[in-house]
């Protein structure tokens, strides 16, 4: 084993320090944000942070640094209120990672890569076609945390469309059936191939 | 495609409702905390919620459900203010999803399953003993979510142990080296075989 302190962490030149650190706490989802402005411009952006927070009801939480430019997002999700999920599917995962370069905000990043919106019921938020699901998102709640200035976004789950073929009995989405992307660091993606379901456990006696 | 809206999940039955809304949203990364008591007694139990929020200073986050009876890590934290994370790994699957188990308080689950804890310069919070992985973490703040009364827990990363074939020259853990393992939904584990990473994205021209 090797051991990094937090002093050693945070003499680490920039790109090693933020590999390292994004790279350890695990896996994590790989999502695109879908949003429009109210002036009609539609934005797609990747983030790995979409966490579940609660399933009655169901809310999920994503955090956005204030440090990255990364804003088209959040001002369009305080404008409009309503966002989408699309998860990073594995026929498409270099598009996926192209939606982190930073455009002009009169850019879409529909127009910069292969993906395409879709809207669905006068939902006015651009769904990713042909994703294996789609999440229809309305936002509730924002929270500052004061330890580095990052701001977590709380949202209730509106409607979610999923592929037939990935929802098992029991209402659970098997994502391999989707080819599904997991996220680890910055810039690495996986798409497990085996799903293994364990039972609900007890205290042994 | 099939769609579930709000109205639909709301009144699903209570396991469908949970399997759905925790599957729905991606990958989770697969950590175990290991806590100890003011008393003396340890604890160790599995989240999928840890998540990435700051890399200067290096802070992650997790969600506790005040629903829920896992009060030992959050009683364990507020008290001694530390705690660790090891990832869950494939030869210990079982074992880390044992730990789910609704045990006494003055049951340790280091007693109850093959995990073996392991102390390292006089951090008074339990490692697990052979993990890839073995992070020390202090907290640092704790907030309230309105929406649904769970807690989110921030806390700061102040020694990574790692094994060091893991650590590629840029400094990224490559968990899949590990054998570390994704969840998805409440009871689903994969271990990522294969880890494709992908360039710095700049606008295209």
């Amino acid at each position: 084993m090797i051991a990094f302190d937090k002093e050693t962490i945070k003499n680490l030149e920039y790109l090693n320090k933020i590999n390292l650190v994004n790279s350890a706490c695990g896996y994590k989802s790989a999502n695109l944000i879908g949003t429009k402005s109210k002036a009609g411009i539609s934005n797609l952006a990747i983030f790995s942070s979409v966490t579940h927070f609660g399933s009655e009801p169901a809310i999920y939480g994503f955090v956005l640094r204030p440090t990255t430019v990364r804003r088209n997002t959040y001002d369009n999700i305080k404008e409009t209120g309503i966002f989408t999920l699309n998860p990073v599917f594995e026929e498409k995962i270099s598009d996926a990672h192209h939606t982190s370069a930073k455009y002009a905000d009169e850019t879409s990043e529909f127009d910069k890569t292969s993906f395409t919106e879709e809207y669905k019921e006068n939902w006015n938020a651009p769904f990713v076609k042909n994703a294996p699901l789609q999440i229809a998102m309305k936002f509730l709640e924002e929270v500052h945390i004061k330890a580095n200035g990052t701001i977590l976004i709380l949202a209730s789950v509106e409607k979610i469309h999923v592929r037939k073929e990935m929802v098992s009995e029991d209402y659970f989405i098997n994502l391999s059936k989707g080819k599904i992307a997991a996220i680890s660091g910055l810039d690495a993606y996986s798409v497990p191939e085996k799903i293994s379901r364990f039972p609900y456990q007890r205290p042994k006696k």
